[in-house]
């Protein structure tokens, strides 16, 4: 079959060319892609000037990115993109707990500290007492789960965005569960913070009326021997930007209680309960 | 209307965070681009792992991009999305010639030499001679017409890839027509050459089985007062790739007989009359 590019079946015209291609995913994630991507163009009535402006938004955005910066995932952050994928990846039954996007700040193997330990090293911020369960779908505690926490401090940054101005750790630690599948440690209440918005990505959002900041929230990675990881946050309920998340990141049923303290070691008390999939439950 | 983040209404709860957007055409981009590429990723149920593949690629691809380099736009060529553009935006009356993609070693301000010279600086190659007429859509020839021409060398590079390798504007040159519309030039019989294939696009071109040829072409850039540019090519008959160009260029109707020449001044001949679209007529 001889096929010459024509508008109509521009896409067609494509997609027939990788009748060579061994790999039967990647030909058919690339078709879709092809699709919808030309399906994008003449929808729009593309012009040439936008296709050279997309050209150069997209170069700018990959040529920023370094061992410090991935502006790429940031891109697909502040189009949902990112949130997409975490949730057709992360489907769960019902009860349990609601996954949101990982982030660029988790840092591995961060040091495990006793149930009731601060994680907060460097003397800022309102404290807050963060305590609950992790429970199976049954309401059943899990012991020996690791539940492995980090959130910016009182200045809005995380501890690998300020080496050597914050304490190494700060902010970030990992609590084993016992028999009774509870946790609690002590952090602080965390602060609502602009993504990194000086790149080509800060310069899109504020062409489209958007702000760059996150809801203030407390991360969240939880493992158990058979169970499915859990990636998470939990928002500081009341917290101005919950409905504008710039990575749209919230989910209801993660905003957690922060309630005040009277005469208590810490200003503020945050309860929450983590519900996990079993492996052989999806 | 509070719209935290789900599955179903992904798109939604992206676009509805335009509503502060100034610009109306670009919310209405975005909006498009957002509904597809959401559209993409549910269909074909991308996965973490491919997702970070993608994230990963655009990056690498940003990155090599360099003055001398256009990886994204070399993406854009072999996805045929250029090629979807320029129909898009080139439309044309019935027997207007068809354009093509414009490609990236054009090169503004080509010296404007007398007919019949010859553009070919370097002595290799099988020479040409390229004549024709540049037409309205009535037949009627049309003076003042500049024919900007350029081509690859018989190494398959042009000079601009070969700075100080080549003549300096060698293969290049542009004719000015005179009452009867007509133009005629000596150049070489062009080679295919390969797409830079070296970097991220070019792995890409690999895993989908395909190769990166596009077939042997002449460029041409025709403007004349009162009517359209016309960006396009002439193909060589016959040529291996014609039906496998990597970035999709061929049109059948730009398709141009190379017919051998016995004891003439050159070793081929290849007639082509090109028709322009008036500005008033889209």
């Amino acid at each position: 079959m001889i096929r010459y590019f024509t508008e109509d079946g521009s896409e067609d015209t494509v997609n027939a060319r990788m009748e060579g291609c061994t790999d039967p995913r990647l030909a058919e994630v690339m078709a879709s892609l092809v699709k919808h991507l030309h399906a994008f163009a003449k929808e729009i009535q593309l012009t040439q000037q936008e296709w050279e402006t997309g050209i150069d938004f997209l170069t700018r955005t990959g040529k920023i990115c370094s061992d410090e910066r991935q502006e790429v995932i940031l891109l697909s952050d502040v189009l949902g993109f990112s949130m997409l994928v975490d949730a057709i990846n992360n489907r769960h039954p019902a009860g349990a707990t609601e996954s949101t996007v990982f982030g660029p700040f988790h840092v591995a193997d961060a040091p495990i500290r006793s149930m009731g330990d601060s994680i907060s090293l460097d003397g800022k911020g309102e404290s807050c007492l963060y305590s609950g369960k992790v429970l199976d779908l049954h309401g059943e505690p899990i012991e020996g789960a690791c539940v492995d926490v980090w959130s910016d401090n009182a200045d809005g940054f995380y501890d690998v965005q300020q080496p050597g101005v914050q304490p190494k750790w700060n902010n970030r630690g990992r609590f084993l569960t016992g028999k009774d599948g509870a946790y609690h440690f002590v952090g602080i209440k965390p602060v609502s913070y602009p993504i990194p918005d000086d790149g080509p990505v800060g310069q899109m959002l504020e062409q489209l009326g958007r702000h760059p900041y996150r809801p203030a929230h407390m991360h969240y990675l939880i493992t158990a021997p058979g169970f499915h990881k859990l990636v998470t946050h939990t928002f500081v309920g009341g917290d101005a930007y919950l409905q504008s998340d710039a990575v749209f990141g919230v989910k209801s049923s993660l905003i957690a209680p922060f309630e005040p303290l009277q005469g208590a070691a810490t200003k503020w008390h945050s309860p929450f309960n983590f519900v996990l999939t079993p492996m052989d439950a999806r």
